[in-house]
C-alpha cells in the first residue's frame, strides 16, 4: 500500500509466465496490437500512436519530452510536487526555456495561471495525479485554453484509477506507468500521442531508444514491422492481461472501486484523529497523503511506524518526499490493492502500531 | 531459436511470479544487491557500478553512450554489422565526431585498424558478438592498446554464452541484454562501469532516465538509496533467478554447453550441404548465420521456410538483416534454448521442410 508498485492482478501474474514468443512472431504482434487497442480504451482516445514504451513511467516522461522539445522552446510546466519538478529538469536538459507555474505541495495548480504563464508556449506540461502529494490537477480547462501549444500530461498514477479522458480534454501527449492503477508490475510506460503532436515530432531526437518516429514503425502495423529493439515480451503479456482485467470490470467500476476504497481509508484515518494533506475536492482516492501524528510516542520516528507495519503485518506504506519528508505518509490504494479488506487491515494495523 | 529472445530458464519463469515488493523494500534491495553481485561474477569484474538498466539491451547502449559522449568528442566505432552501425547513429545524435572502422558483414574487425583509426579518441566502441552476422570481434587487443580512450563494448549476445572478461580485457563500459544467453525475458540491460569511466561521467547528460550519476545513488547501497525511478521489480526477480541458474551451472560449463550446441548445429547444417556465413575462427556458437540454399523449390521464398518451421514445429528462426536480408538465416542457441534436443529437432525439421 505504498505509492506504487501496487499488487498485480492475479491474471497478470499468470500472464507473466506465458511461454516466450519472439518480438516479430505473428502471435505476439497480434497480442501487442490488442494491448494497444486496450490502452486506447483506457486512455479514452482514438490516437493511432498508443503503445507501451519499454521503460518505467519515468521513461515515458522522457519519451514525451525528448520527442517534442527543441532547444530554446518555451515550455510551461505546472509544479506542485516532485513529478512536476522532475518534468522541469527533463525539459531543461533538452534545452527548453522552462516557465514554471507553482502551487504549494499539497495544493492543486490553478489552470488559469498555467494558461497565463506565457503568450505562446510550445508545450504546456503538468501532472494529472501528483504521487508525491495525493493531489489531482484539473486537465480539461487547460486543454480547452491551450491554443497552439501541445498539452503533455503525466497520467502515471491516474490511469485506471480516476476519470481520464485524453481526447475529451484535448491532451496531445500522455504517458503512464504499468505499476499503479493498472495493477501490473513496474517496467512499462503506456504512452499516447495525438496526430497534432505527431506532426511536430522532433526529427532525430537526441535519444535513439525513445525515438517515437522509429518506434512507430514497429508498433503501428500500418507502418510495417521494422525492428527497433526487442520488445519486453513478458511484461507486455502482463500489461495485456491487466488491461483485460480492468476492462472486464469496466473503467467506471474501477474508478468507483478506487473511489470507495480511498474514501474508506481517508474517513478511517480522520476518525482516528489524523489530518489529511490534500484538500477534499482535489484529493486522490488512490493515493492518500496523511500528516504523521505529532503525538508519536517519544523515541518513535515515523520511519519506525512504517517499519512496524512492514515487519509485523507485511504492509508497505510510503514515506513523504520533498517538503513532506518526515512529516507525511503516502498510502496507496491502487489496482488490485484497492480492496476493502486491505483498507480495513491497514487501518486496524496502523491503529495497533500507533497505540503501542 | 531466433536471435533472441531465447526461452527463459524454468527458474526464471517461476521467479516472475513472486509476490510484488516495493522498490525501497529492504527485502527487494537485498535481492537487487545480490543481482548486482551476480552480474559482477558473470561480467567478470569488480566494478562497483554494475546493475540492470531498466530498459532493453538497446537502452543499455543508450545509457553507455549518453553518459560519456560530449559534443565534438572523437569516437571510434567498429562497424561490421547492424549493431555497430546503430552505435554510430546513437553517438552522432549526441554530437560525437564518429570515426568508423569497417569490416564486411560476416567478417571480424581488425583490432589494429580500430586502434589506428584516430590519434586520441575519447571513446572506442565496438560489438563483441554481432547478432546480425554471428561474428565474434576480439576485445582484448583493443583493451591493451586503447591508451587514454574509454573502451565501450556491446556484450548483448555474448554475456553468459562465450568467454567475457571485462576486467581482464580492460573494458571500461559494457552492457548486455537479459534475453540472450542469460535466459531471461527481454526488458533489462545489465551494465558495468569501471572507476576510470566513472570519473568521466557527463554531468547532467541529456537523458534523465539513463543518468548513471543519479542511478548510482539508488543502486549503490554505499551512496544511499535515493529514489530515481520505480525499479522493474518482477523483471529483476527474473534476472536474479537467471543469473543464479547460470552461476550454479558455472560460467565455463555454460560456455561449453553453448559451444557444443553451436558446433552440433553448425556441423549439422554443413552436412546438409549448407554454407555458414561467419569464418570458423570468429564464429559464434550461440548465433549461427547460414546462407539460404540457392536451390529452394521454385516459388518457395526463404520466409516461407521460416513460416513452415514456425507453423508446423513451433520453431522460430530469424531472418537476415541488412545486406544479409533474404540471403541468410540467423539461428539462436542461447540460454535455456541451448540444448541438444532443440538442435536435433531444428535440424530434422529444417531438413523436412527443405525437402517438401
Amino acid at each position: 500500500m505504498g505509492p506504487g508498485p501496487s499488487n498485480p492482478y492475479p491474471e497478470v501474474t499468470a500472464a507473466l509466465c506465458r511461454p516466450m514468443l519472439g518480438h516479430l512472431d505473428p502471435e505476439f504482434l497480434a497480442l501487442l496490437d490488442e494491448t494497444c487497442e486496450r490502452l486506447r480504451l483506457v486512455f479514452r482516445t482514438g490516437n493511432a500512436l498508443t503503445f507501451p514504451v519499454s521503460a518505467t513511467g519515468s521513461g515515458g516522461m522522457e519519451a514525451a519530452f525528448v520527442n517534442f522539445v527543441r532547444p530554446g522552446d518555451p515550455v510551461v510546466i505546472g509544479v506542485n510536487g516532485l513529478f512536476g519538478a522532475r518534468m522541469c529538469e527533463t525539459a531543461r536538459r533538452l534545452g527548453a526555456e522552462v516557465v514554471t507555474v507553482e502551487a504549494p505541495w499539497g495544493e492543486p495548480l490553478d489552470p488559469e495561471a498555467v494558461l497565463a504563464a506565457h503568450d505562446s508556449p510550445a508545450i504546456i506540461a503538468l501532472v494529472h495525479a501528483e504521487t508525491s502529494t495525493g493531489v489531482r490537477n484539473e486537465i480539461g480547462p487547460i486543454g480547452n485554453g491551450k491554443r497552439d501549444a501541445l498539452l503533455l500530461v503525466d497520467m502515471v498514477t491516474s490511469l485506471g484509477g480516476i476519470d481520464v479522458d485524453v481526447d475529451g480534454w484535448n491532451v496531445d501527449v500522455a504517458y503512464s506507468g504499468s505499476q499503479k492503477c493498472l495493477g501490473v508490475p513496474p517496467g512499462l510506460a503506456p504512452i499516447t500521442v495525438g496526430d497534432r503532436a505527431r506532426q511536430r515530432l522532433v526529427e532525430r531526437p537526441s535519444s535513439w531508444y525513445f525515438d517515437l518516429g522509429l518506434l512507430s514503425r514497429y508498433v503501428d502495423a500500418r507502418e510495417g514491422r521494422a525492428y527497433h529493439h526487442t520488445a519486453p515480451v513478458s511484461m507486455i503479456y502482463a500489461l495485456h492481461a491487466g488491461l483485460g482485467t480492468l476492462l472486464e470490470e469496466g473503467l467506471e467500476s474501477s474508478w468507483a472501486r478506487h473511489q470507495s476504497c480511498g474514501r474508506l481509508l481517508q474517513d478511517g484515518l480522520v476518525s482516528m484523529g489524523m489530518r489529511l494533506v490534500a484538500p477534499v475536492e482535489h484529493r486522490l482516492p488512490q493515493l492518500t497523503t496523511v500528516w504523521v501524528p505529532d503525538d508519536l510516542v517519544p523515541g518513535c520516528e515515523e520511519a519506525d511506524v512504517r517499519r512496524m507495519l512492514l515487519d509485523d503485518f507485511g504492509i508497505e506504506i510510503g514515506a513523504g518526499v520533498g517538503p513532506l519528508a518526515g512529516k507525511a505518509w503516502r498510502i496507496g490504494c491502487m489496482g488490485h490493492t484497492a480492496r476493502r479488506r486491505n483498507v480495513t487491515l491497514l487501518l486496524a494495523a496502523l491503529g495497533e502500531v500507533l497505540s503501542r
